[in-house]
Parts: structure tokens; C-alpha cells; sequence
């Protein structure tokens, strides 16, 4: 009999029960818990866990799947992390391109619009000055990583008539409409003088370390701008800092930072046309990402019980 | 030979090559000034004003048509104002519809995602307790404002995937199929109750004054959120405010007040879930802006000088 083990902290009544139907027909046993401290004894040798249960991952020898409710999982693709070697990884890309995508519009017209120096400027008094706005309208974008998170954001930036979005990816290919053209990433150089906002949204993987480079970030348009919601380790953070404070780039807007917390200490902390947020974007917190979230979880446990490949099986090669 | 004084501050090069242009389509004369000071001796008895130019309306007999680059127009329908009372009256609604309804969308999802809040927290050292946001997607939009302003937001909205988007207006009327309902505005307090995020964009009107009153933010669920960047006299701003700090409505965005700019002492500064700009959702900066407001000015100078009908003729019974 299948034994999972399923953390419960973000999920709802209805997500228990979801799963808990989904449990009884493949005829396996479920156990919820809030802490990996919690397992009770008989969940000691689980097969199956839906969380990120890294101590379970790194102990638990009969472990076979984890799935991880996030969409990043680069801290279980250390060698040798998993205690079973042949232990499966899924994870919840799929999940979080919703509200990832309602954070790149948010943050990209709170930064073309001038709106947190409007309201800075506001409560000291000052009144309204006329002050230069930019548009998503007429923008040139690309998105370096299209997937459920760059797709979700096309399919939202399309509605405010962009002159084009260009979609640069390992591939090159991806047939969403939404992308007016694909590119590779080897081809990522020839779109970056002619890109008026970037919107990075890479995995952490080796090919994507430190790929926005000083010079890339140097071949973008002078006051064009720049939303990372993938992982820090894709941007020299120094460059950046450095051509926001010359204004060359006009305005970044960062979720994710080389390390996190951002330490106290950080210059970033120091760039005014730098919005930080403390890696929210894809928080487990709106209704519709738990249940996408949950339906992944539940389909791929049929998957599993059926020995059938995994639909959401991360690639430990590719990193995604 | 018609005369034309044009408003030139927030004009281009390439725009006022436009208006001359057409001005010369028509055998016109025109002259371009910073400030109503500024208009030369032979201009003094010209027939078009392009501008809010509040005293040459007041003065000038000759004045026989009156554009204003602006959509709003309630401080030119003061009984009396035009020393020629015969003089047209046309507004520029339809050029701001883009700029503000990205105001609105950036706006809505800064309070839904409360990216204030995790910016504040951040730089006080608290880095990134997961907050319940809220979402666009599956949300219940209402509309109160059907015009240009409501229309591109509705747009817009629609690639969020809201469950239902509900226009409101005078007539009841919009063939707009981004709205999947339309109401008239005596229906308004049957949809109240059913609505997340209210967004009002109304014209400035005796019908509109204090439209929003406290019964009716009452009548809203609690946790819905309003944004109102039509005219700040259509709320009822103390009872938003106390239904604000009591948290029945979650969030509110306020680009316009009753008084403008917002009084030092006023209590609306200490509400800490309302966004406050100084009236900039319609600034006339994005390109777009001004092209689309010139274009429109040139359309209706070409009706002008054939004595055909303006088109954005305002019915000064109507108020828009």
C-alpha cells in the first residue's frame, strides 16, 4: 500500500479533501502533517511526500516520489541530497503563473508610471508635477524563460498592446500566440539593444547563473527596464545596482536576490528606482494556486500508483 | 480666415508640425503659446481655443469653439463661464483611456497583492511572511463608468481572467463585449454585493455627486476593493475612510478628491489601506497620449472648417 505524506500548512478544508479521495482511489494511505518533526511512526517508511520536506528527502531510504509544491527546486538538485538516489522529483510549475504574472504587471506600471515617487511625494506635500510616464502600450518586450510564468505574463501583457513580445528560451521554440517571436538563448545579445522591459523568469541551473552579465545589461536601451522572477543568481546584482544609479536602465523591479533574505547590508537597498519584494511573487496564498497546486499533485499520484511516467517529473539533468 | 491659439507645454515637435498641417488643410492661422498671456495682438479675436484656457474662454467674444486636451471638463459648464455663450465646447476623452487604465490595473493589484505592505516590511528588516493576496483572476469587476476610461480597462481587466466583468451606466447601454452585463446606474445597489473591485471613472455631474454613499460601500462584501479615478465628489470620502480602517473594504486607490490638492489635515493621509495619487492617472506624458489627443483635435478642426458636426462635441446638458 502506498503511504504518503502530505504538508498541510497552506492547504484548505477542501484540499485535504481533494486529496484525501484522491488517496482512496489508488487505495493508498495519506497522512497530513505541519512540520517534518510531526511524521507519526507507522508514515516512517512513506513512499510518496507532497511538500518540501527536506529532511524526509535527504533520511527517508524508502522514499520514491517528492513533490514539491513550489516551482523552483534547485535546493534538491544538490548530488546526492535524496537518502534513495532513485528517488522521482515533481514539481508545481504550473501553478504559480497567475500570481507571478500579476506581479510582473504590477510591479512594471508602478515603475514606467512613477507611482511610488508620485505618492513619496504626495505625503511631503508636493502635489502632482506632470512627471514623464511609460507604457506597457507601444513597449518592445522579452521574456528570457517562457514558461508557465512567462506564458501567463504574455498572455496578460498582450491585452495592453505591446509593439511586440519576444519569447528567448533554451529551445527556442514554444507555439504560445502570445510570443510574436521565439528565440535561443545564444540569440539573446541581438534582441537586447531593441528590448524596452525584460522579464526574467529562468530556473537555477548552471546555463542560467549570472546571465544577465554588465555588458548585457549594457546592450539594453538606455531607460528601459528590468522584472526578475526567477532566481538572483541570474543577474550581476552589482551591475545592475550600478546602471540604475546612472540611470541607464530606469527602473528594476527584483523578487529574488543572489541571497536571501537580502542582507541588511546590501547596496541594493540604497537604489531608488529599485523595487524589492521579499520573494513573494509566487506566494501559496491565492485560492487558484493551491488548486492547481493540489489537481497536479492528485493527477500525478493516479500516474504513480498506475506506474505511469510522471506528468510534472522535473528533468535533475535540465534543472526544470 | 479661422484663427487657432494651441496650448503647446505638453506638445512635441512632431505634434505641433500636426497641427499646422492641418491647419493649412483648412486655410487656418494658428499661433502656439505656453500661457494665456502669451497670445499675440492679431490672435486677440481668434475663433478656436486648443488648451484649458479657463480665461480666454471667459473673455474673448470672437471664441466659437473651445477643445480641451482634457477629458474632464466640469470647470467649463459653470453657467456663464463663456463670454460667447453660443461658444462649442469638445473634450478629449478617448486619448487617456490607455494611461489610465493602466493606473487602474496597477493600482488594483499593488492593494490585491499588498506590495506596499511587503516593500515597508522588507526594509524594516521583516523579509517575506507569506500574506493572504488576492486576485484579479475569478475576481467580480464592476464598472461604474462605461466611457473610453472603462472600456480600455475592461480590455484590459479581460486577460486577468476576472469571472465576470459588469458595466454601469447612464443609458445601460455598451456594445463593448468585455463587459458581460451592463446596468443602469438606477440598478447600481442590485450588483454592489456582488462586486470585489469597484472601478469608478464617472464625468463630474450633478447625478454623480456623492454616487458612492455609505449605504452603498455597505453594500459592498467585505474584503472588496474600489478605485476611483473619475472625480473625487462622486464618494462619500469619510465613509470610505471608516469603512477602510474597519477593513470592510480591503483597499481603496484614490487619484481624485473633493479638494484637490488633498488638505494637509485631511484624515484620508492616515488611512493605511488607501493609495493616494495627486490626480495623475491622466497625465498627458505617454506618447500615445498626445498623439491620440492632437489627432483628435485635427479630426474635429477639419469638421470645424466645413461647419460639420464636431465629433467630441460636449452635450453641456449631459456634462460629458
Amino acid at each position: 500500500m502506498i503511504k504518503i505524506i502530505v504538508f498541510s500548512t497552506a492547504l484548505k478544508e477542501q484540499h485535504v479533501k481533494m486529496i484525501e479521495e484522491a488517496a482512496s482511489r489508488v487505495n493508498a494511505r495519506v497522512c497530513f502533517i505541519n512540520s517534518e518533526d510531526g511524521v507519526p511512526e507507522d508514515f516512517k517508511d512513506a513512499d510518496v511526500v507532497y511538500g518540501n520536506a527536506f529532511t524526509i528527502a535527504g533520511t527517508y531510504k524508502s522514499l520514491r516520489w517528492l513533490c514539491s509544491p513550489n516551482a523552483g527546486i534547485d535546493k534538491f538538485l544538490v548530488p546526492g541530497f535524496f537518502a534513495n538516489p532513485e528517488c522521482m522529483l515533481s514539481n508545481s510549475s504550473g501553478s504559480y503563473g497567475v500570481s507571478i504574472a500579476e506581479h510582473i504587471i504590477a510591479q512594471t506600471l508602478m515603475m514606467m508610471r512613477k507611482i511610488t515617487l508620485c505618492y513619496k511625494e504626495a505625503i511631503n506635500g508636493i502635489w502632482g508635477p506632470q512627471r514623464q510616464q511609460d507604457s506597457i502600450k507601444d513597449s518592445r518586450i522579452t521574456c528570457l524563460g517562457t514558461g508557465d510564468i512567462g506564458r501567463t505574463f504574455a498572455s496578460r501583457a498582450r491585452a495592453f498592446q505591446p509593439r511586440n513580445i519576444i519569447g528567448v528560451s533554451r529551445s527556442g521554440k514554444c507555439d504560445d500566440p502570445n510570443f510574436d517571436t521565439m528565440l535561443k538563448i545564444e540569440e539573446l545579445d541581438s534582441i537586447l539593444p531593441e528590448t524596452d522591459l525584460l522579464v526574467m523568469s529562468l530556473p537555477g541551473t548552471p546555463e542560467t547563473e549570472n546571465i544577465l552579465t554588465k555588458a548585457r545589461i549594457n546592450l539594453m536601451p538606455k531607460g528601459s527596464y528590468i522584472v526578475n522572477v526567477g532566481r538572483g543568481s541570474a543577474i550581476d546584482e552589482d551591475a545592475l545596482a550600478e546602471a540604475l544609479l546612472e540611470g541607464h536602465i530606469a527602473g528594476a523591479a527584483l523578487d529574488v536576490f543572489k541571497v536571501e533574505p537580502l542582507p541588511k547590508e546590501s547596496k541594493l537597498w540604497n537604489v531608488p528606482n529599485l523595487l524589492i519584494t521579499p520573494h513573494v511573487a509566487g506566494n501559496m496564498t491565492l485560492l487558484h494556486t493551491i488548486n492547481r497546486n493540489v489537481e497536479m499533485f492528485c493527477e500525478d499520484l493516479e500516474n504513480y500508483a498506475n506506474n505511469r511516467p510522471l506528468r510534472y517529473m522535473v528533468d535533475k539533468n535540465k534543472g526544470y
